[in-house]
């Protein structure tokens, strides 16, 4: 070898050495564990790194399960020493001669850091939502092939990601098949049953017990808001549209007109965030009667403050509020502002036959034209729903095959 | 008519009259109505009036709907004339010419005092819960005949009210039936499905990915806590148990003990019920893949700061642990607390075969203790989910028929 070239691959194994250069000592209190990784500062509490040992008496590999016995757990252990193997493992042993290994980069994926939690979580939790108005409503219609989805992996991990991040998505050329909505649902996970049907039919019949199944029109609305678990998304199939008038689609983004009223009307967010709403269904479903309610306000907010799911629908708010008299007006109010601008901010489209529209059920709000069935066609949809536990299984589980 | 039969009857009449005598006027500011029922003032908000008005063109009776096409609602209406009728109605006619007319009984069902609406909630949403410790477990304890439950109606409704109350609820005398468990839901409505199968096998199973499979000891859980949708309830059916030491099912009240946290430990209390933890899930099913991440606190709170739901299970809290640093010991200190409550407050109890066992799994934690099985007995236990909703909706609908 050329005196240059062993320069160069010297060098080479230099940087390498340089670059996974590690070292590990405890902080002051001896609860933590300080690791210098890559010039990065990383802190990791024993208490952790002893629940998380990935030893055979610790965990079980095959059911990827912590297997210790929690009883006898000891929430401040001890190490005797710290070492880093040229491997790159952080070895620890703990007071008690248990041996605890941790791989360097297993530990990195880890890190206690805010900005590495946080790209962690929107990489492999859920992916941040965008929200959309009537304007970018355009921008945020994503489409896909019905046999591309069915197919190909990428397509539907592609549906899936935009699904989850616009709340909608649509396909089509799906064939004149009355269980293609079905077919979707089961490539992906299965159908969220409900006391409904679990492939139920959107067109007009007189003597239902359900008003979508009407020609009127249908105000913007969530499907099933009495549901504590309500179905988290709905998947229409377009099999017939009206030849005539109306019968088109109307969408609106709950996540922006929410977000909206909070910048604009504190006091009204705060009302509709916090008031409980009972939401109502009463029926009977092939025989099987049901009474179902849930309550709830019409925004519902997680532990951050974030808008978590939009209950809403006209007709099954119940009669009885259970509310304080004094908050009863100012709700009306505060809904009114908020139907308001969910409705002025609808965006309108004629589903075509072939078509599917899948709607998050718990952020958008959609609703439907007046209509009137001719000779000719009868308008027909068919639907079914998932939930995003599965949508969101479904996109990790080939996101780890891409 | 001798005459003191007529003053009799007259006075009936009179008591009759006072009873029903309402009267009705609007308070200062227009607002609202003041009704006067029976001595007792009750107070109904206009915009609630009119929200709320059942002629046939704001609601739809069959469905039992509102039908008001909300977006031109008017959030203050104003009323010309109010009268009571003598059939005890109350009839309201609007600025607009518009006429709305309620039932005086149906608006004191609607009350708006406090007392009233605790009342309605209790006896049509969900009864109230009653935590149970050891030392009351026997007494939580209730115990239904399988054919009871499944052919009298007014057994099942009191077995679904029990459970609800006590979190548990036990059913013996079972045909030594796979399907035993799955009867019961489907007597009640439907199995809630997951990504495992509907109907679920306990017993040994070598090479498993789940270690409820296997036959070591398994640790107070909740069942599937990876979910946002956590299934509700869990019906577990034994067909058979072991011949020999062990195989026991543990038990143990998460609200009782969440409450006795609360009491004891504010700061820890606070902690379990808003530090966020990853549960996960990933693995396969008949060839199926998922990769299940909720993430959510151990303790779940309602909007009141009521213990809404436990998710406990050590196998499946991820190694990702989403936490500003500081917390972390603080929260495995607070986690230990608890599980020793939980652990040293367990109730024990071997289910026979044909015992069937109802578990709320979002309030109770259960596990079991190891066993061995012999040549005679494999211990095979059978479940499957069902949500709450589908629960209290049954509930609702045979407390209606009664």
């Amino acid at each position: 070898m050329y005196p240059r070239q062993q320069a160069v691959t010297r060098l080479k194994q230099l940087t390498q050495l340089i670059r996974n250069y590690s070292s590990a000592r405890l902080c002051e209190n001896k609860e933590n564990l300080i690791l210098d990784i890559q010039k990065q500062q990383e802190v990791f509490p024993l208490v952790w790194l002893r629940d998380n040992c990935k030893c055979t008496s610790c965990f079980h590999e095959h059911s990827t399960s912590r297997i210790i016995k929690w009883i006898n757990f000891d929430t401040s252990p001890k190490v005797s020493t710290i070492e880093i193997t040229n491997d790159n493992n952080l070895v620890l042993q703990w007071h008690d001669k248990h041996i605890s290994k941790f791989s360097i980069d297993w530990l990195k994926e880890r890190s206690f850091r805010e900005d590495s939690q946080q790209k962690y979580l929107q990489e492999n939790y859920r992916p941040a939502r965008i929200p959309w108005s009537q304007e970018t409503f355009d921008a945020a219609r994503k489409v896909y092939e019905y046999e591309d989805i069915m197919k190909n992996d990428h397509a539907l991990y592609n549906w899936l990601v935009d699904f989850a991040r616009y709340g909608m998505v649509f396909t089509r050329n799906a064939p004149n098949d009355n269980h293609a909505a079905a077919k979707v649902a089961n490539r992906i996970a299965f159908i969220r049953k409900t006391h409904y049907v679990e492939e139920f039919e959107v067109r007009h019949t007189p003597g239902t017990s359900n008003v979508a199944y009407l020609s009127g029109s249908l105000q913007l609305h969530t499907d099933l808001p009495y549901y504590e678990y309500v179905p988290g998304a709905i998947i229409l199939h377009c099999l017939v549209q009206t030849d005539g008038e109306g019968g088109d689609s109307l969408l609106s983004d709950g996540l922006y007109h929410a977000e909206k009223l909070r910048q604009e009307n504190k006091e009204a967010f705060d009302l509709l965030s916090s008031v409980e709403v009972n939401w109502l269904d009463i029926g009977s479903e092939h025989g099987d009667k049901y009474h179902t309610i849930f309550r709830c306000p019409v925004i519902r907010l997680d532990l951050q403050g974030n808008i978590d799911k939009i209950h809403y629908s006209v007709p099954q708010r119940d009669s009885h509020f259970t509310v304080d008299v004094k908050h009863v007006k100012p709700w009306y109010e505060a809904l009114k502002l908020f139907v308001n601008s969910i409705t002025h901010g609808t965006s309108k489209l004629k589903l075509q036959p072939g078509e599917l529209l899948a709607v998050d059920n718990v952020r958008l709000l959609h609703g439907r034209t007046s209509y009137q069935d001719s000779d000719k066609t009868e308008r027909y949809l068919k639907g079914v729903y998932i939930d995003w536990d599965e949508l969101f299984s479904k996109m990790r589980v080939l996101k780890s095959q891409k």
